[in-house]
């Protein structure tokens, strides 16, 4: 835990609930990197009139969701941003794709992802997405699972979406600690769940006779003919954002992962369309409801990860054509940044900290006049941790009283 | 502790004392907001070329007391410039209050805050602080309290100003798990003291027996009719600044607490008067005599819970003439910083980190040329925990040999 972030246990104590607002905009894989030609990253490309005047009128600085050099996972990325310890409160990706589909955790279930998968005769992984079967595809085979019978076992199985799935497993008393199956390369046969340690043993043993099952149910499919399953995990009790910070919380996210992770901080789930002025139509639509939100736009990050460059920009000329949405609602709090950098030069999620924009009337406008990369490292919050992004909220909304005499 | 603070067994490894001198210069409150008319703090607005002129001498930064978006109260932030843990070595209100009476506590002693307060004829709270009653009834009504006898219990009883004074009960073996009885809020009924564990109960029943008594003996008197303890707390061992830095260090402040938090790190408390003239007047007499000054200027803190904008301009013109006072005495390391930020805009203490200034013939003056909130972010010690300040201290003066080989 960083120094600039106080224990849970103390800041429960400061905090007063009151009507202020809060909104968290989430541009996931908001920072990027430069274009050789230029040397300018895409936020840098991109022409934002009115991001540059809020944070003008902002504190700014770049956000390090883990630590110095940590590229995140989103769940990770996201959690450093709702305040909880990145490392500490790791909630592993079995849960949030069980939270993602909606299903109703036991506290003792165990969540995998499961990856539909090729092999090949001599049961060597060739293609570990299996080709990316259509999501029709993948329900055909979810439900053929389904009829699987494992003594001492129940099986919650659910669609993703193309070759991914998600199984529940539950049996009274079950132990998470379980490493993959899914072999992170092909040409190899994938290997059965290995207890981590002796108590997990007996859990291995009856989730592998269900794998067992799995490969013998799907033998005659092609090219889905196994499974891999990975993120063994059961649902850690984090504290929610009521008990923790006093906010009636809300998140405003389409895709599933992320409204299992505010589902998982005790947010309420708003229902959504995908593009952003639905996503602020639904934040206006609940203003009064709320003292928190969670807006979450996934486009930046899947432009970074097919490596295009331009569309990252068009995506945030877009947001700051609607910067004055967000302002026309007078938010006691506004923060723009992102759960973590997908430049589209790297394709895939980077370690760079993260443009941070901080708005409220109760801050000092810093230096920094330009909502880009390089700008916010001269903002006045320097490089600092996505942990105590909450705390820096929760104080500019004023809905903390002082420590100590 | 931050990872910018070492272990204090390794610091006191690494002290060498000397004859060097250093001065910790806190004006209390002294991080501001800016004014909306001219986009501009107290700090800013005052002119001060003598302080300017001296932070392109020195090394700039703001200090963070305890976390980021923690506003302190003046115990934590004290002990956090004094390299104190805030949160660890926490004193309690009673504490700071009994050793601001220059009470000799013993370790086994439980300190409390009292407010004098106003109950109606049902018992609820009318005035939480008696409609401030002046110090000379304060002094008629602690006279009579001390004539309250509770078998096996001994209490000392001071007053401090207006409504406030302090209680120190002793019976041997104390617990300060305690309550508080003040409900903060008016129209209930002041609770009697609860204890937080088992062990503390003894010591509830004493002390809630005393209460009895006290408003028995407070009957007649309006409006004071009633006491509110708050603050309960047990003398804390924290090491002094000659055992923990190698430093003979004596305070130069006016208030109580102040004088009292100085004490309880073992400093020499030095008798000055009220203005800073008087206040450097002291450090010049004494010069010789100590390695380390702690000097504090109230007035900015109490200008600022006043609102009043101006009057915290004038008393930082006031301080930047008087700079050159210090500067003649040659230290080898001189701080100017603030405990915490008090804005005339919010009348409270804020968590805004605090302008922070070093000067030392031994730094490398950074690219600060103003001392200022946003000129101090642009500082080459950038946001810091408070904590560390101390480490920087004795480093600038030359009292720390190098770690390891």
């Amino acid at each position: 835990m960083s120094s600039r972030v106080i224990p849970r246990d103390l800041l429960r104590e400061l905090i007063v609930p009151s009507d202020s607002r809060i909104v968290l905009f989430v541009i996931d894989g908001l920072g990027g990197m430069p274009r050789p030609e230029t040397g300018l990253t895409e936020l840098e490309t991109a022409h934002t009139p009115d991001l540059d005047q809020l944070a003008a009128r902002s504190i700014c600085g770049l956000s390090e969701p883990v630590g110095a050099g940590i590229a995140p996972g989103s769940g990770p990325g996201h959690l450093a941003l709702f305040g909880y310890d990145p490392i500490a409160d790791l909630v592993g990706r079995g849960i949030l794709s069980a939270l993602g589909v909606d299903f109703p955790l036991a506290p003792t279930d165990v969540a995998a992802r499961i990856n539909f998968a090729t092999i090949d005769a001599s049961g060597n992984v060739v293609d570990r997405r299996a080709g990316r079967i259509g999501t029709d595809v993948n329900r055909r085979l979810v439900a053929k699972l389904r009829g699987i019978r494992v003594p001492g076992l129940e099986v919650f199985l659910e669609t993703e979406s193309e070759h991914r799935a998600v199984a529940i497993f539950r049996a009274g008393d079950l132990s998470d600690a379980l490493d993959d199956t899914d072999p992170q390369r092909t040409g190899v046969p994938a290997p059965s769940i290995v207890a981590r340690d002796l108590g997990a043993e007996p859990t291995a043993a009856l989730l592998n006779r269900w794998i067992v099952e799995a490969r013998a149910t799907l033998a005659d499919e092609h090219p889905a003919n196994m499974v891999l399953l990975r993120g063994f995990a059961q649902r850690p009790d984090l504290g929610t954002f009521e008990t923790r910070y006093g906010l009636n919380a809300a998140s405003i996210a389409v895709y599933p992962m992320y409204r299992g992770l505010a589902r998982l901080v005790g947010m309420d789930v708003l229902d959504t369309g995908k593009t952003l002025d639905e996503l602020i139509d639904t934040l206006e639509t609940n203003w009064t409801r709320h003292t928190f939100f969670y807006v979450h736009l996934k486009a930046a990050d899947a432009a970074g990860e097919d490596g295009d460059f331009d569309r990252r920009v068009r995506i945030f000329e877009e947001v700051d054509s609607r910067i004055e949405r967000f302002l026309a609602l007078k938010p006691d709090c506004l923060v723009i940044t992102g759960d973590h950098s997908t430049p589209a030069l790297l394709k895939q999620h980077s370690w760079h900290p993260v443009p941070f924009l901080l708005y409220s009337p109760n801050e000092i406008p810093d230096r920094c006049a330009a909502f880009g990369e390089r700008a916010c490292a001269a903002g006045s919050l320097g490089v600092f941790p996505a942990q105590a992004a909450m705390q820096l909220m929760l104080a500019a909304s004023l809905k903390l009283t002082k420590y100590g005499a």
